[in-house]
């Protein structure tokens, strides 16, 4: 059950096993069913997920009610609603599940706890949040610099598997094209 | 010339006079004129600066060839293009100033040397990353939510320092409006 979750952070900080086995059991499995809704725009998130199972992702509403999909987490890696679990505020974003997932999750007490007693948690809070925020430009920067066509085909390259398994709906919503855009795209 | 920079340390962490004083003296004093660009598209950031009078901004060039203001460093507040200096990957931002600028930088090099000899600078490294993930945050959360008028409002509250400072063509792209809107809002 904590095999994926050492992979995970052994490929991302250097830590002695005692201390791994100590991390990695702070966290707690859970299951949820597809489409369930873990937090919704308004709630304060206190919890960091990683994905065992399935897929998660965060999305948030505009004005005119449509879904704008910002992240999408499968098998081995991590997700939360960072600003909302960072500041405690009321989070803009909602994190739901995409199929049945088999997740691991640590409270934010918890998450902070590991940080104040292990200088390698806090190690990985820092590429936590430099992955968070690069993740976060590089979206900008697509939307802003790239046709809907190159951003496809960016996807294409980089991330084959959300083409694989997503609907497209999510994709369309990741992408910020319509979906008849979308299905004219994967047509070519 | 190192007092502004002492005290906006100590506002966001706890550290003892004698390390405060090795980090401080670890910032070099530079100066530029007005329209200075210190960093360009595509160039790698590996400068972090810390404004003592004067403005500096970031932005970027949408397709059109359009500017979008990001981030603007007033007086006591800290500037870089952030991805760049992580990743050390091209910048997809612009740094220029707006103003007669001092300031005082550190190179790359000299920041994560820090980061290494340092636990209070790895903390307010943790700081710095936590603020500008929120900052890049509620900045999509404003445009996707807030009408024009309301960016405008919410910016009259938290930065009236801007609207008096910064001329309007600066002030609409952070708005992220045109020009004539921005003085249609300015006027009521």
């Amino acid at each position: 059950m904590y095999e994926q979750l050492k992979k995970y952070l052994r490929h991302n900080i250097t830590v002695d096993g005692d201390i791994l086995n100590e991390i990695v059991h702070s966290f707690k499995p859970v299951h949820f069913k597809k489409n369930s809704i873990l937090l919704s725009n308004g709630d304060v998130c206190d919890t960091f997920y990683f994905v065992n199972k399935g897929c998660m992702r965060t999305y948030y509403l505009t004005l005119n009610g449509s879904e704008k999909t910002r992240y999408i987490a499968l098998e081995g890696m991590v997700i939360t609603a960072l600003n909302s679990f960072i500041a405690q505020t009321p989070s803009f974003e909602f994190i739901d599940t995409l199929d049945d997932v088999e997740a691991l999750c640590i409270s934010r007490t918890a998450f902070y706890g590991l940080a104040k007693r292990f200088s390698e948690w806090r190690k990985f809070y820092i590429r936590l949040l430099e992955f968070a925020y690069i993740y976060q430009n590089k979206k900008i920067e697509e939307l802003v610099t790239l046709s809907a066509g190159e951003r496809y085909a960016l996807l294409m390259r980089e991330h084959p598997d959300y083409i694989k398994r997503l609907p497209n709906k999510i994709l369309a919503s990741y992408l910020d094209v319509t979906q008849e855009t979308l299905s004219r795209l994967k047509s070519r």
